[in-house]
């Protein structure tokens, strides 16, 4: 693939977050360059409905634009590239806020696969407490490297994990991979409440979550396809809109 | 009905069941063929939404394409063809993932009818337990004749069954009666996993759901109708967009 | 008002409840004849979304139409005739399956009005049990006069009624106010269950609530405007589709 | 910015309000004049969507329209005057009956805040009791002076406040902040509500709170460009049903 086809992609896979409520004003989501391991793609700071191939901007290891002629970066860059540096097998990350995974963050209850939508999962989910680098008065972002490097400790070797009072974090080893997981997690946050409330929960065991995320691995270009399609319509619109804010930048 | 008749039915139930959420890109819905009743038909592994007449195919009872032409198949077709062979009265199947009804297939809570909408549910509503046929170790997909075996037994006579942490399955004796099965069952989840917050919940008793689903049978033109109507314009769009993934395959 | 208007709120109101989740292929609204009181209006059997002027029936005081000229009736066409006959205020009737308010109709909780919008709902909520009237093994359908009037025995002299394990009923002095009170009951119903498990609630006392009800039929015009609004656009594609439903019957 | 730009501004926040489900029929939002601190505009009483520039009126501290010109205004336009006398650093005011809020003012569940979104919650939520300065048997609605000034009183220093069996207001330095807390308390609402559900929650800390919310005052465009990208397509229809109710006044 072309470096112009995976800005599209990132492009896409913004707009598609959006359309599904990952993401609202808030959010985002990287990619690895393909060429070179040591950077990565990201917009500038813009609601992800509102990004175009020309936000797209590249970042090094250290969190710092390459190329950023003028162009505003996220705050929370870092995020990325501490979770990069430290995963080279991750090639994309959505960080966001989407509802249903709140509750999971800030409550002592495991996030965990009620099916094999989510068997990406795994046994449990990592929950980031920004206290415990950060002490008790931060304003919650992940705002330099060192609390980037504290989340990616956190993450570890998992698909997705938790922020306390603020998000997440899906890793992935493609676009369409790590978007899927961002929106199925979500839904399992919403399916898992509902299910607690009704009774005592049989999830997926490890065997059955590994043999389904491999199986969903395998499929991931059926959702995709429907996520594109849905989008294509609506975000016409939305970016002519977000012209205002462009023009402000 | 002609057969070009049968497709166009089949088609609109797929966008149908889209629109209503309870399929997204996954999900799936067969028609037994009118005229020979050792086959089926079965779209080509693609999206509800996006699915048209050319995506049809036609499938034997052992779950095989009679006339791929290089069309890949859904993986879990065993669903349909298995529960076809132990089931003459059988017209019409759906499966799905759809959300309010994951819940009851993951704990001991027995899915019931709430109001007459969903008196189909009967008395009672099986759950299917892969760990029963295909082990603890399993990708949680019926993704062969044994599994696909196994889940018919399970849903016996029912109109509807659940499968533990992955989704469900409604049959009919028509196209329009399994889409308003598989539509009202979700709906029916999310009531009574509210009421049950509610207090002691009084269900229909089995006098009231067969006469309730007597009644719903007759009057089944009336929402189909409606659900028709609604995807006319929103399907346009999106088929459109699916074509990226047609030219994929 | 000309009956030229009436039908054509009438026709809105349709429109309306349908845009607003209070119906879906099923439930109904009807208005008592401008000229005659021993009269309703009533559309003809069909999803409410396609509803036109001229599906408009006429109904007599028995239930029947006086003008069917071939087309079909609701079935429960003896919810509306029953409760005109015994309660001359009344001018307009919603009949519905609306999502929040069914689990209220299986359990003992009394829905009560929770915030001013729905001070309509006074000091408590009729429940009509089928079982009282039909005995044990009804279709839950209020199918003849006889269980029509039963139910309209139930509602009294109230606003608003439940209905067992089916629906509930709103009634009004004018269009407006009934799709009004059938909007924000199924509001209140969501909001009630909420706020219940969250802890003890405090509702409006009987004098809060009329006066917030006797305020609010003051201001029904700003939201019966928008509501109206709304639908001008999207109506328009649906009644296109519902062409198929028309020529069938 | 000229008046001009600040009508336009205020226009673009009721439709945005009722875009995202802050308001319906009902609720409104004002801007204090930015010549004359004295003057503050609001909409004459209308659905927040269908709000023009040629609606907005001009408004006195005492809560009596300066340019009525036949225009009708909201019933509890003493909402915002009485804040506006006490509270000089407030520029922007929301009124509305958000739903998820509802439970909260009825309750005795403090909303406070689970996330950096919502960090201008602070450690606590203010319910107005009406029944205190009103009495047992108000219609609820702040109908005159006195009752806003005890609204006014209840909401003290802070951002936001409930209103028992009513709503909320949400104040604000700029509009663009004050639509952004109308519509991250009502997420907030959501989300507390469903993570008391799923075991002990943690919440911001003072210190985090105030942090968050500095920084999201700072990024208070990105969402607003959205929200008004948003609106844009959909209020064009709106504002053209609205006619009917421009003509009727």
């Amino acid at each position: 693939m072309s470096a112009k086809g995976l800005i599209e992609d990132l492009v896409a896979a913004n707009h598609i977050l959006s359309q599904e409520g990952v993401v609202d004003g808030f959010g985002h989501v990287s990619v690895r360059h393909e060429k070179d391991p040591e950077r990565f793609l990201l917009s500038r700071s813009l609601a992800p409905a509102g990004v175009r191939a020309s936000d797209i901007m590249e970042y090094g290891m250290d969190g710092e634009p390459l190329n950023a002629r003028g162009r505003k970066s996220y705050l929370e860059r870092y995020i990325h590239s501490e979770i990069y540096r430290v995963r080279p097998d991750v090639v994309a990350i959505v960080h966001s806020h989407s509802p249903a995974l709140i509750p999971f963050s800030v409550t002592g209850t495991t996030l965990r696969p009620i099916y094999h939508m989510s068997g990406f999962l795994g046994s449990t989910t990592p929950v980031f407490e920004i206290r415990d680098e950060g002490g008790p008065a931060t304003d919650m972002l992940i705002r330099d490297r060192k609390l980037g490097a504290a989340l990616a400790k956190s993450v570890g070797r998992a698909a997705f994990a938790l922020m306390r009072g603020h998000g997440s974090v899906a890793v992935g080893n493609t676009l369409k991979q790590v978007v899927y997981r961002a929106i199925y997690a979500e839904v399992n946050a919403r399916l898992q409440a509902e299910a607690m409330r009704l009774g005592t929960v049989t999830y997926l065991n490890e065997a059955e979550a590994a043999g389904a995320s491999l199986a969903n691995d395998a499929g991931v270009d059926r959702p995709w396809d429907l996520w594109r399609s849905k989008v294509t319509a609506s975000v016409r619109t939305m970016t002519r809109g977000q012209n205002r804010g462009r023009l402000r930048k």
